[in-house]
């Protein structure tokens, strides 16, 4: 038998990730071709800036590299088995190179969740037409395999929910609030100061990033078209520290959680600050680590923790696909499809227990008042705190429902709003699950 | 194309995962085979008795099956693809029907880490001469998808590290005892009336269970022979509820954790009581949960978590390896080979922070006699607790000693077990890494 020919790898990108990539397969080379069952070697890239110094480690090997101006020529040079692409961006050059590779047969690894999330279905398609693969595992939660926990290590269950923390930069936000009681606005610039946090951080912070992971694993997990328009979107920029402060007073710590269910109705996928019980393991996940829950139906619990960005976990994912591809594996994109009828649904369907703080003018019959608001749309109270008491002031009502009708828990706290003795909107933070 | 083939599974061994398997594969037919490309059904069986009731939704997919009085016909019978030894035992008819059926080159599925653990190099060896796979991730960490995890997920990693809570018996054991302050005797009983630990408890209170698994476990992250002999095995029977206080006090949570850790001199393998931080995610792993670490160069570290037995969960990493196989995957029994060198290592050569309690007479000197020892092994201590003073009376004095060679800690240990003012055996527990 003759040696199998090298796995010949094109990367597009050479930020972080592509650095990272071409260090990690140069570092353990040995190792990776033991589990490929032949060499993977990077032959060619393509990037912004070809003189840009990338550390000396690096110059060696770049100078060996076949360099494409063009990144579109990844997806026609001869001499290269797949496209890593690690560019970024849901339009632009990164969709016309993977769409490229994919239509010559040509399989892609790619990290790009908000390529995936705005036009994986399309990308889906056209790469079963063409027998293609596209693998996407570093695209969600850096390093952890969640892709391929939910495919291949959980792939007999049929799964009730996949729950996580997806984005390691409002988890930081999130525990640092609790950890020093300062407002989001302080934590946040800190945040940013120490590199956690982008200049522009409204991606993360209003929960986009998370929005874009939760449609890939739902897509994966249920079977779903991929479709961002049917996640429910809502970031930690109102979350309070008398919130945080509660919610230790209740049991609960408060994190952006991306959670994609299955209900009566179809499946839900929302991406909100939750309340999430103390007992419970995302409960305990600190600072900018991801964390995902899978539960299925033989596999009732599968927690998967660890580091969900950075150069070194999301070159490992990366990597992995590609040992899958080099394997000579075909790798679905996607679910096969989903059970027949099972649908995306919408937010306003989702029947859940929830967290609601007022703030109140501190009178008598207030409380009646909220109360009779929620009789009236049948949400039934769970429990109620109003401890402060400084007749004339505003001060906090915090309650917590039994679950809810998500849109008539809405009407009541509308209705709730226009009270004379409500000085501010009512928040509502939902519990898990 | 011709619609790809029905895979055909014979099992071996009906008992709660066998029934489990056979229920999971047809509750879950149609996902099963859109993960797997074709069909997997099982067709034959054998178990020891035939009559058995098995539940009534089981009764009629039994009468369909092919029943074989002795399981090794499942290693010959022609109308079989796959067999799955469910039986279980390191020797006799499951060892038989692995090696038959390997010889064959028919691949196997097993969940039994006693076999593996004993015989896993050999039978990696044939199964790699007949080019048949043997596919074993529910021998680790129940429905754990472990083994992919190492192999495939993070299989670009070099790994430092494998630490993992891998027998829920011990790991109750010890939540109970924190739970509760009771012994260690009372809590066993009732685990035992709980169904949590076997009327014959040996296997896992005193570790056995547990270095099966991580016997495993290293030889899949680390390419070295799987090697019973090779793991130092120390069970839970000796842990007091006074340990279990001090440790509460120190910021340690105790832990029966295998750990498989790459150090200078080779690999260790060593399963045994550890303090564990109480800032580490294993600390916080109570119950019957099973959980694993692994830490590599790309990815610092991934945890993974969830039920590591019961019916269910095992069948759902049986079935999991069925799927890799019906798509046409060799898998490799455990990892292509170590790097060069890269050998077993003795607990001797072990060097890490070590609990050490002493009962002593309490008089004066005790300290400096014991100190004395200490530092005539180069043991150096870190903090000492000696809180109740009860003249002429027995008091514990527990100390925390700096990373120390665990042969001179254990020479140094057994001077002071002499020493007159020392009432009892001293007990020394590692602390975790």
């Amino acid at each position: 038998m003759s040696a199998p020919r090298v796995f010949r790898v094109g990367i597009a990108g050479l930020g972080t990730v592509g650095a990272g990539v071409l260090r990690l397969v140069r570092a353990n080379a040995g190792a990776i071709a033991q589990r490929a069952g032949r060499r993977v070697e990077i032959v060619a890239v393509s990037a912004r800036d070809r003189r840009r110094d990338r550390g000396p480690d690096l110059a060696a090997a770049l100078a060996e590299l076949r360099w494409h101006d063009d990144p579109l020529e990844l997806a026609t040079d001869p001499e290269i088995d797949v496209v890593a692409e690690l560019i970024g961006g849901a339009d632009g050059v990164a969709k016309d190179l993977v769409e490229a590779s994919l239509a010559r047969g040509r399989p892609v690894v790619t990290a790009n969740k908000a390529l995936l999330a705005r036009h994986g279905g399309a990308l889906g398609r056209l790469a079963a037409e063409r027998g293609a693969s596209i693998a996407f595992e570093a695209s969600v939660a850096g390093g952890i395999p969640v892709i391929k926990a939910l495919r291949e290590g959980l792939g007999a269950n049929r799964f009730s929910r996949i729950s996580g923390i997806l984005n390691g930069t409002c988890n930081f936000v999130l525990s640092q609030m609790r950890a020093t009681g300062d407002a989001f606005e302080t934590v946040l610039a800190e945040a940013q100061a120490r590199g956690y946090a982008e200049a522009d951080p409204t991606l993360d912070i209003d929960g986009w990033d998370a929005a874009h992971k939760l449609a890939v694993l739902a897509a994966e997990g249920f079977g779903i078209p991929v479709d961002l328009d049917s996640v429910y979107v809502e970031g930690i920029r109102h979350i309070s520290p008398l919130d945080i402060e509660y919610a230790d007073e209740l049991g609960y710590r408060i994190k952006l959680l991306g959670t994609a269910a299955r209900t009566a109705r179809g499946i839900e996928q929302r991406v909100h600050p939750t309340m999430v019980p103390e007992s419970e393991p995302l409960a305990l996940v600190d600072g900018v680590d991801n964390a995902v829950v899978i539960e299925g139906d033989a596999m009732p619990r599968l927690v998967l923790q660890g580091p969900g960005a950075g150069a070194g976990p999301t070159a490992s994912a990366v990597v992995a696909d590609l040992i899958d591809l080099a394997q000579g594996r075909r790798l679905p994109s996607f679910a096969a499809g989903p059970e027949p009828g099972l649908a995306a649904v919408s937010i306003a369907e989702h029947a859940g227990p929830c967290y609601v703080r007022l703030m109140v003018l501190d009178q008598p019959g207030v409380i009646a008042d909220v109360a009779a608001e929620l009789r009236n749309e049948r949400v039934s109270m769970e429990a109620m705190i109003q401890r402060r008491n400084h007749p004339g002031n505003a001060v906090p009502v915090v309650l917590t429902t039994h679950p809810a009708q998500e849109a008539a828990l809405r009407r009541a706290l509308a209705r709730i709003g226009q009270l004379g003795t409500i000085l501010e909107p009512p928040r509502m933070i939902r519990i898990a699950p």
